[in-house]
């Protein structure tokens, strides 16, 4: 796995990495204890405030910490990185610090005590914007407060789960941009 | 184009066709209008019942449409649609019959008024489970309370919108399974 270095990326230009539906590694820190969860089900929810919503399972060890902190980070992983996300997704962070057991790098974020992926090539910083939906469907709410993006990756080989223990990578780009109005752009 | 041949599909299993998080061609219908909208803010929510939240736009012509009949159909078109995709996004109903403009078909859904799209090789049939969330959040959740899917297809070329135009087409199939944990499959 190749570590990216990240530069700032507009909040406001979240969906360009999110909107396409990959499967995400969610860090979370909370009083020193910092781990990471994968999450398929999340959507985009509003361009500015960027406001991002996703559904987190109350058995999750992520849950507690996330919901205390009111903070997450959304990293993006990429196909190299198929292994680490599954080893993720198939441990729990109560007796493991998943970071070092699958070789993944924390960085600190700037303004949220959960920790950035080096190894993702894109990172948003999250803050819990509305918590009132999280009882009763698991959705948490989320403002980007902060992107992070690596500047040279630019058409990343996402994974979007299948169910099954399947993923689809993300292929070939298509620009259509031509037959779209100018404010649908 | 190509007209698909759907077969019933286990509202549980929703998840392999819209967890990848595909653009959708989203249908409505109400006292015999019927409208086609665009669609990619959308996620899972929850197994069974099977519970799928979308962001819609209120300026959309279909809104109304959507709000009115509490119903809709969500058809996942592939990358042979594309053009049909884009023209869809970048009309309005307001003026137009999009299914007639753009050489889509219309079939008969079984438990809603709004229709299939006949060349999507998926439809799911939704009705409305909450509406507390659309008049602050745009947000719909509904419940899938029929799959169609077409047998024939195993990889489906489905469109992933990234903004500015331009879609990722989906990819090459990974197939983890051996690494899951049964449960997690």
């Amino acid at each position: 796995m190749q570590r990216h270095e990240k530069t700032d990326f507009p909040v406001v230009e979240t969906r360009r990495h999110l909107e396409t539906g990959p499967i995400v590694l969610v860090t979370s820190g909370w009083r020193g204890e910092t781990n990471i969860m994968t999450m398929g089900w999340h959507m985009m929810m509003q361009f500015s405030p960027a406001l991002f919503g996703c559904y987190i399972w109350a058995g999750n060890h992520s849950y507690e910490l996330i919901r205390r902190s009111r903070e997450c980070v959304i990293n993006v992983p990429t196909a190299d990185m198929v292994d680490a996300v599954v080893a993720v997704g198939n441990s729990s962070g109560h007796s493991l610090d998943k970071f070092e057991a699958y070789g993944l790098t924390a960085a600190p974020a700037h303004h949220v005590q959960a920790p950035l992926i080096q190894e993702c090539y894109a990172s948003f910083e999250c803050r819990l914007a509305d918590d009132r939906q999280i009882d009763e469907y698991g959705l948490f709410i989320w403002e980007v407060v902060k992107g992070h993006v690596a500047a040279t990756v630019s058409e990343p080989a996402t994974l979007h789960y299948h169910g099954q223990g399947r993923f689809r990578v993300a292929g070939p780009m298509l620009d259509l941009s031509e037959r779209f109005k100018p404010q649908n752009l």
